[in-house]
């Protein structure tokens, strides 16, 4: 049988409270009796429980964090900084994988199960109703990289995916390149709508063209690279929806025996760690995933707080980084 | 409020019990009933809670996924297929970050307060006694790329490291390499010391030489190779701890001027995805991680049936792919 609370006081000899104090975080006792408790503690194995302590205080301290792109490795460095920024403040990350997911109402039905203190959804992909569906059901929710609105139905955090559109459509006008293309993400997903839209805004005076890949994934990024090669008439530079694609292009470019950038120019989206790597120096343009974590979780703690607070959008700007697939200025 | 499992059952005009089955997994209820239920449940907004019932049942059908490293590539798949096979089983991984920990006892203390079922610990650089603080807690444990025992005190599931750093140093001698060498993990990793230990007992006949990197990182890999290049007398061919230190590794080479494999052969060790790009093409020991995470998820379930089964140690095989940073047989 489990030891209870009950049991550690009277050993102790101080009062019940005092226990349940000495195991909530921020709640004040003294080292006296803190040392107290441990040792009676300690002696009887007890183990305060965060779940059964979670029926009375309302909070399990668990946040779903949920993705649904385990093939791109700028997820690697997502989950590394969502971990440990919640770890920091003493809550937990309870994973879940949507890449086989085809009724997405499952995973609502599941995290409130668990009775998760919020939801941080991290996807450049999923339709703003996907979070819409946690808010709808009373969980505090942020999207992270979702789509911006101006009056959000729920908390976005994420880039201006539109003006980086028009940065990379700049950067290669800039560099005189005459016939640009977009190698885009998935056509469904909001973030290649937006960056596609920016994009053709700002390649004005130039000849252009668009394609799709299929995911943002390696594998596709070389599919539709070499889909191009086959049908002929490359453009002189493309944007690729994301770095994973721009790889994707690069290697399939080169396999075919393109020099880049002499031949044909990329440029990326993201800066994920591969993008700086000395085999593959891409130029890309930089997310600041460290300020999307950041805030992301700073905006789920205020919601935990106070849940009714309106619904808010924060767009971070993106910096091109210069390396070695794109001609200088 | 929050609705009961009573209310709902009243304006279903079914038992307590029969609510309680049709929303346990696996437990039978009457189509009809199911649906006279569901349609009570949906009226009132019923939820079952997770949580409160594990107080009950005793299972929280909560995993702890604990890994110390989110900088090597490797591990968004392993995580993917992890949390893929766990929630194929109706459970659910509770993520834990170890990589700025000190004090690994704090994530024992913290998972034990989630009352998770199992813990699996995916690492290959953690020591033995980590997962068994866990066994010794009482909470059943899996560690996943962990360290081969006769009589292990713990459940192991990983690959012979000693047998692949056998075939890496077979392989470069069946090359005809002369001086070869093994730029290896970080000295104090299990899986660093039994591939070095299986490498120097294979090298026979031939000059060998050691060096140890900080870490299974790119930077790593990048930084050794540069303090080796730099300090001359380079081997003809080096066995890399693993894939993400070998292309550090190359990457160092290539910048430096060298090509490979013509005038220097690199072969790695886990066959992860970029492995297998284009642009990188590089030869490495491809571990079975796909049977790993199906053979560990598959101990955990059974422990969680029969946690007085005694530990038990799985080495799985590996095999070579020949890519394009060996020179041919």
């Amino acid at each position: 049988m489990a030891v209870t609370l009950k049991e550690v006081a009277a050993l102790a000899g101080v009062s019940r409270s005092a226990v349940s104090r000495c195991f909530t975080e921020g709640a004040s006792v003294s080292p006296k009796t803190r040392a107290k408790i441990e040792r009676a503690a300690n002696e009887l194995g007890y183990h305060p429980n965060a779940l059964a302590s979670s029926l009375t205080t309302g909070r399990t301290k668990l946040i779903g964090l949920v993705s649904n792109n385990f093939h791109n490795p700028i997820f690697l460095e997502v989950f590394d900084l969502f971990t440990r920024s919640l770890q920091e403040r003493g809550l937990r990350p309870l994973l879940v994988n949507l890449s086989d997911e085809t009724d997405p109402e499952n995973s609502v039905r599941m995290l409130r199960q668990y009775s998760v203190d919020g939801v941080i959804v991290a996807s450049s992909t999923l339709p703003v109703s996907f979070a819409e569906s946690f808010h709808a059901a009373g969980v505090p929710v942020v999207h992270s990289f979702g789509r911006y609105a101006e009056k959000p139905r729920v908390n976005v955090v994420g880039i201006d995916n539109k003006e980086a559109g028009r940065m990379a459509a700049k950067a290669l006008i800039d560099r005189g390149y005459n016939r640009i293309a977009m190698l885009a993400g998935p056509e469904t997903a909001t973030s290649t709508e937006d960056r596609l839209a920016g994009f053709l805004e700002a390649a004005q005076g130039v000849e252009v063209s668009t394609s799709f890949a299929a995911s943002y994934s390696f594998d596709a990024g070389w599919d539709e690279m070499n889909r191009l090669i086959a049908a002929g008439n490359l453009a002189e530079a493309y944007f690729c929806g994301d770095d994973v694609l721009s790889i994707g292009a690069l290697s399939g470019l080169q396999a075919a025996g393109y020099r880049v950038p002499d031949d044909i120019g990329l440029i990326g989206l993201n800066d994920m760690e591969m993008a700086r790597w000395n085999n593959i120096d891409l130029t890309t343009i930089r997310q600041p995933i460290h300020d999307v974590v950041r805030l992301s979780v700073s905006m789920i703690c205020d919601m935990l707080d106070d849940s009714h607070a309106s619904p808010d959008a924060h767009l971070l700007r993106c910096e091109i980084i210069e390396r070695g697939t794109l001609r200088p200025l």
